[in-house]
């Protein structure tokens, strides 16, 4: 069954996601930890292909090298048994109480020195177990008043932290490059790089803006209020989408991490059928790790930990079979053709067409009767979006 | 007094802003039309320096070219009267029936062509009237169904757009860039380009990307729920804060266009002081047009209106104040040294260091003290926002 | 088939929704005037059973007495022809002038009369045409500035409008009961009674609170970010539903009325459940009117109003199958049960339980095993979700 | 100085707020715990009058008897010794595993039953304190997932835990009233009770609904978008103003509890306005504790807490000043008259006016200039708002 994930469909899991304990501000732990050993077998066991780990998540903030060396060892038997890949490392620089005002933006230069080394480290531990996307999501780097945080200077810290580690990845000759993780607030009031946008403009300030990608996230994205397939669009446009996060948000409110899917349905819909056939000639626009970033809600034991694992592939894959069908409707394709969205895609100026023959073609502005447009030349917008709710229903 | 607004102030108005009738989705006009001369001439009498338009404010859609002449010809005469200036001009692409799915990115290509020459049209008006800047608010480019956009597409039909309008201003010569809009929604479900950030990064695609920047409006980052002084201090940080839009918006909601400060009255004023001082030497940021893109109440007759106007500049000049002697407050000073917020402009690494002096400088890491931070070493800050909070209410 | 609407399924649209001409705060009409006798012929075609309207919907505001009459003889002689009835009446207090500042509750005592007196004229035009409720949505009740407008006087005068219609139709005999609309903002700041919960609790200050209940709106409620389906729940806890208005929203933004089901498709889901199989001992809890108030988008000609009216009713129907189904599926019902669903319609207290009986039970605390909550006894409400979401999609 | 907090304005804190050790959703505590007797020390050298608290706030959660009166007797010796006085006293009913689905209405009967009892047995402590008011925030009272909650029959188990508790302090004579605390969300996608008007709305189903009022929160309206100060207004309409949560927040995202006034300013400002002049007649609305239900920020050290502490009082106390002068300015007075603000308690009818006699007033509808609002007969409420920003200023 064409719901019954594989390799093939490149699924990978935050250690952090199905390791989550249940800890939320108003709340502690309702699960044990989940050794990593265990998250790796069985991921291997439903159907994923990758593992994906903060620094802390696999050992424990301050541990001795011993202490590291170990768990990294066993993570790496646990890959090596089961054929599970690292496709994505990331750094944790914002739990423990030294990243209080960020990591590569605390207005104490001492703490940014401090995170500095602890990426650098981090990023020798993703070359060694090949992850070729290396993400930061800079959860602390803001704050929640305007004037405790000087954001041109905070931009430039940022700057100087990623040139350096784009130099050294260079110079080592590493095969990674670096995924930017917008949000924008919580746990700070307001964050830096706040969306998908502020993150790409970004990169096109650093030294080498080719190593510099996105990781986006739906819930993320979603606290803005913003629609997350369109951003992604915008993300792909600019060769930017080097990663992606696939979780479930109910509106904007607090991050809820929930199952992707089981937030805005539309919206997932539509953004599997981006990344399966939104090419500009058809096709998959992006190939990379559909990486499931979550949290199995509080209320669950591990038996629903893992059933919301499952959740999170099933809905991928149920999608996608939907957009598949959408496509391939024929009726779609007519509302598809009579809503013009095709017609997009035809350049506005004809082959050649200098501004000085624009300008001289009447029938664009003098003779173009812009009348006919009240009470005609409908778009047919509203047929085309039943037609997709009723594809995304499993109604035709 | 220093908050009777000069034209050194260099306060603009929209034709549209103060000549707003009062229609709004659930009622018509609640007032009649402002006639061009009297907003000129009252704006003068108030202290303002600028005034801008769309051309349809100026000139109904549909007018004759003789009706077109008379009007521009009225507004000339009134500029030239009373020394008022045109520092931006920009084209409606978003009431007519003919833009119901856009004007750039309709889905309509017919549509586009005519939009294109709309444009052009009012880039040598807007040269003729000396304008400086050239605004793009793409209001209705966006969708309310993800199906019934090809964002991939209509970010190139923009981009194709754009360029084009960057070729013709500079082939002729004239002295005007243009500045992009952003909004999330509204007309639109969706909106393309939907914060500055995305904005920001569009304009890095483009032939000409030096041509082009942003006119970021308060309400519209803040019906994201983004703050819009952090924003528009990454727009001062990547060069690209070509114009500014200031009002008034009370949270996630419709778009209110109050007057400014009758919003986020916090973040009005740390806009303030970023715009005032918040040079990376200090000084000034930024010296364009402070320009009012607001809307007076719908329950206000003309007196209101008038009343309204002066509003706004007296918000922007009692914040400048109150922001100067937050400056000047060696408490403050201190508070600001305590909080270390300047010491976030000194770089990360010391001058000349190489990524591998710093992996060998184990105070950075092996020998740093991350304990210190749990029960210690805090950084003042709400002691900082109330000093700011209380300068703001002029209680210092 | 059962997704073609029948008169037993209720179906009924407002005048002023598929009438809507397109205007927005943005543009003017992009449709022409939709005629009444049109409109319930259309509607009877294809398969609603009922219209309802504003005044200022069949006779524009300032209409003489012969005017007026002509349209309303006119719209009896269509459901004269058709069998289409007319359930509900509303009055317009907010599109023209005198409204700015509201009807019942302007600060202008004169408005207040007036408006008071279009109400009760509009009531025995409601009672004439059969409406069994009287809906009140005030949408101007309300203001932009705290200082504007004394709240607690405001609930007063409404209180006093209110209380003297439902003395009028109590003396006149009439057969109709009254539905307070709550909206949070747009077009006024904020709303006087904002939410659902907010006018639930205002009734019961009333001298008749018998009379009245809530017309609730689906994209009003999600304004402000809460859930409806829940907030339909306590409605009929409290047996204050007395008319309901069907839409979609997406997300916290503009009121945007779309389609039933194009906007938060999994609650619009989880509403028709309540409402078709959501009473105490299941069965349907609701069964009066499914009234669609929604706006056939802009971007649409006649065709896509008619297109976007069916696609309102079908997709009540398919997610009234898609319930169906869902409580039908002997998985669910297990889910349901071991999530434990509905053991919490079992009182907490034994039977004839008293407090000292309560009290001295120590397996309810003394010995109650609270750990065994910590990784154990989970709730499998995700699974449960996913069950859910499967059954909307057609996946089951 | 009239800034200088002293017992009679009635500051309280909660011992979770000032005890708050910097935990959240990212991070681990940045602060070591807070012992309750430094607390109350504090607090009575800094002004404040009272302490509240959660049993577990005291005592950890499962506390043997004697761990839970060794720590009751330590608060009391404090209390005794500087004079702090314990107004409020509510019950945690969310952190521990065992209420992951909630406690009054998990899905859980033997939870339930454990949650009352743990409530029973917080409201002997209560009355032995001398607390007048007993809080109850749901936090966990609600779900994620539609399906996973049957909310009427949640609503029920809510009304019959109340009743019991209700019935309990009766017949014990306990000098207590209960004050529910709503909040839209967070910790749970959606929360039971969800704004004020819900909450109101629900106690008036209750068996003895003059014991029940609310406990509303600044922050939690605002995390709906909701006007704080026209809630608060309504709940004072209503009589249910029992208790009052001050805190800031930023707008709708996750749960902020900033420093009272550190949030909306405006909001604030005519917050104060309303409880310290809003009755109907002038003078206090409101006389109960000003309880501030805020988190120092993590970044804090102890130091950080305390300037916290003192600011939200400072903040109240300058906001009283603000407000005050406001209200005592002639101009503000003309103003509030010429937007007719006072006309709005003027009765709609006249005295002893009937239906019948209003109906055949003709100056009431028939001979009543509806136009002249047009162009005419404006409020002028954005120059009100002027003074009313100017006084929150300190500019008049």
């Amino acid at each position: 069954m064409a719901t019954t994930p594989t390799r093939d469909d490149k699924f990978s899991f935050g250690l952090w996601t199905i390791g989550y304990n249940g800890s939320d501000p108003f709340g502690g732990p309702t699960r044990p930890a989940l050794d990593v050993v265990e998250a790796v077998e069985k991921l291997d066991e439903i159907g994923a292909y990758g593992l994906t780990f903060h620094d802390d998540d696999l050992f424990a903030f301050g541990s001795t090298d011993a202490e590291r060396q170990a768990q990294i060892d066993r993570l790496k038997g646990a890959l090596d048994s089961t054929g599970i890949i690292v496709p994505m490392v990331t750094t944790n620089l914002f739990s423990a109480p030294v990243f209080k005002d960020g990591g590569f933006t605390s207005n104490d230069r001492q703490v940014r020195r401090f995170a500095l080394r602890k990426v650098l480290r981090n990023i020798d531990l993703a070359a060694e177990l090949g992850a070729k996307t290396f993400v930061m999501w800079g959860g602390r780097e803001g704050s929640e008043y305007d004037s405790a945080k000087d954001v041109q200077a905070a931009l430039e810290r940022y700057r100087e932290a990623v040139n350096l580690l784009a130099q050294y990845v260079t110079d080592k000759g590493y095969d990674i490059r670096f995924a930017i993780e917008p949000k924008p607030n919580e746990p700070r009031g307001d964050i830096l790089l706040p969306t998908l946008g502020h993150a790409i403009a970004f990169t096109e300030t650093l030294e080498r803006p080719e190593l510099f990608g996105i990781n986006p996230e739906v819930g993320h994205e979603q606290m803005a209020g913003l629609n997350f397939t369109a951003g992604i669009a915008q993300a792909l446009y600019q060769g930017k989408l080097f990663h992606i996060d696939l979780n479930g948000q109910r509106g904007i409110k607090y991050d809820q991490d929930l199952v992707f899917g089981h937030g805005d349905l539309q919206n997932a819909f539509s953004l599997v059928d981006l990344l399966e056939h939104g090419a500009p000639q058809g096709g998959q626009a992006y190939d990379g790790p559909r990486h499931f970033d979550y949290k199995p809600s509080r209320t669950e034991d591990i038996t629903g930990v893992w059933d919301s694992a499952k959740a999170n592939m099933r809905m991928y894959l149920l999608l996608k079979e939907r957009a598949e069908a959408f496509r391939a409707d024929p009726e779609v394709q007519e509302a598809l053709s009579a809503a013009k969205v095709d017609e997009l895609s035809t350049p506005t100026l004809n082959a050649g067409e200098s501004y000085d023959d624009f300008l001289a073609d009447r029938s664009a502005f003098e003779d173009f009767d812009a009348d006919a447009y009240f009470g005609g030349k409908g778009f047919g917008f509203v047929r085309l979006q039943q037609l997709a709710i009723e594809h995304l229903m499993g109604a035709r």
